[in-house]
């Protein structure tokens, strides 16, 4: 109850402030983060260039570091970025696509982790084992992993790192190394759609926009893409798919209100 | 009425003729920017690459320039690609996004207005007012300056710069240097979702495409977007938002006539 | 009737293997291949950087190539990944978008091909033209070319190079050098949505990812396209456009059976 209050409170602070929220971040779905950020009542920007990120950073209340197309111009790009960040105390949301996939990838999010220490780190189980050091196979950017220990991965990772760890899928697990929370939101042909997981981390770097309690914002990030999921996916007529399902998906994060939020979040201890 | 004739002529134009717009412009919106040209009747082409961009300015019948990502890479393209335009005749119109944010955009911007001398600048109210010298701190891509006065900065930097300025807005103002004109077109709606400020640019930029006409081009342009967005928001049904008015702008532009663009616009001389 | 039976076996087999689709695409229509290669039930991963596209292309089960927004860096790149997928026996789909606007591009498409010998080459007229050696002007991305000849092209082409050429236009013709198949699906309004040329090679490659008949692949990823837009365009109501046609085209793919596909191809042999 008092998780769902701080929820609330924290989106409200979102429609006040419109916290900005600056992104390095793949071209692939960037223009979906852009729009999601907007819709939960943010303001975007996206700015990769190593002459003016650590600038950039200065005017944002997040940070927002996908590797989804990773290059080595942009990677040095997110280390400025993310220093400067460290030393203004903006917080850091890492999103580590498809890290396993290649030797680049796995080094890019271990230099990150280790140079920047984010507030808050959000993967499937398969890229978060990765980190965790375990050894699972992952296959690009899908989940592979057994997800049955996800607890246990989230809880010793964010208590090793001393940030939060959110491990997305059919269940999601966020953990500050101490709590642990289960959330049950979402549907699955949200898995069916691409960029769902970055505008899950741009929602969540949205709710940290404006709090310093990036447990509580990771959980309101995660929950509000599950919500908005489900709506969406309630709302579509016979022959619609993932096309209409997507536009839906903006119209039911934008009408998102603080109250349905806190009322239809299935948050649970664990 | 005589503008409106221009306008109606101008729009058939791009109906006929098809005219090719070449863009450097941001990835974030650069999807948008395409389909809004050719919705509008015109046909667009992204090419970014030194190697290339002189040549293909060449078949092209305006430039459109964006520095929303802009890198180091890109911004000596548009310098090249902006040369050749001027040697061309190609007409140039610069979308100054963010300028002020970061150096790096203030000094770009400064750059290819004094090397290339656009024929249309658009920006909002903060973004122009950096350019206009003035004093105004913004905020990312966001307007936050008083609009007040908005004519007589555009007046005053379209004569000193010989060419358009159009500064978006509530109302949008646009000056050749002599003639004002205020338009009343246009949804708050817009502003929530990402690009629509870089779409305007690009069918700007597709109305200077067939005609050197460019403060009657520039209205149309910025008309277009705006009686879109009404068009589109009246069609939004309960539960819809950004995603499904997003969709629904785009079929706006598709199904604009010359003669509903006409008949609706709110132009008004100062 | 042997052909429809294949193409369905293959479809079902996307299905059941979700195969991982490696893109280095452009900028602008990325977001819509990732999402096309999801509507049909194959997994997407765009990586484009040097020091990971080779083991990248390791974990997939074919590569595709499109030249819209090519840069020196993005080249090599491709040059890299083909390389190793050419070791792999991984095959390789080329989309040489603008081929014959720029010397850029007609190099670079040239040397693609010369150095990979891809399995498939998608195009328009115009860019099958030029890399043909025919001296069509092209203009930009758009086709321009009389396509009276096109299975002569198409024919030629496909025995001079080994490879499986397809050339889209109101008729697809796609030849392997020996057979020659004409497609009738399609509706005109899919040349109003930029992508749809794009999307196609992304659906050819993802058919290529589950079976070796590239013949087949080929033809099944043109139809699957046709047809999504034939069923988009026919639900549109007045006022909609290219906008709400683009959803349900990603829409129609979704929802697209192997039983569907088969029983409402229009494919001709010549």
């Amino acid at each position: 109850m008092e998780l769902r209050e701080r929820i609330m409170t924290n989106f409200k602070l979102i429609k006040e402030n419109k916290p900005l929220i600056h992104h390095i971040t793949n071209y692939v779905t960037v223009n979906d983060c852009a729009n999601i950020v907007l819709a939960l009542g943010g303001s975007p920007v996206m700015a990769d260039d190593q002459a003016e990120v650590a600038e950039m950073v200065g005017i944002a209340s997040s940070l927002v570091l996908n590797i989804g197309t990773l290059n080595s111009r942009t990677i040095d790009s997110m280390l400025l970025a993310g220093t400067r960040a460290k030393e203004l105390g903006v917080p850091i949301i890492l999103d580590p696509v498809g890290v396993g996939a290649t030797k680049l990838r796995t080094q890019t999010a271990q230099k990150l982790i280790e140079v920047l220490t984010p507030e808050v780190i959000r993967g499937n189980m398969s890229e978060i084992s990765v980190i965790a050091g375990q050894e699972v196979a992952i296959k690009g950017v899908d989940s592979l992993a057994d997800e049955n220990n996800s607890s246990v991965v989230a809880k010793k990772l964010a208590f090793t790192l001393n940030c939060v760890i959110a491990i997305t899928g059919k269940t999601d697990v966020v953990s500050d190394g101490q709590q642990v929370c289960k959330l049950n939101n979402g549907h699955r042909i949200l898995a069916d759609v691409t960029g769902t997981g970055c505008m899950t981390t741009s929602l969540i770097g949205t709710f940290c926009g404006v709090t310093k309690d990036y447990f509580a914002a990771t959980i309101a990030g995660i929950t509000c893409m599950g919500l908005a999921g489900e709506i969406a996916h309630a709302s579509l007529h016979h022959g619609e798919g993932i096309g209409t399902f997507r536009a839906r998906l903006f119209d039911s994060i934008y009408n998102l209100t603080p109250e349905l939020l806190a009322q239809e979040s299935k948050i649970s201890y664990e």
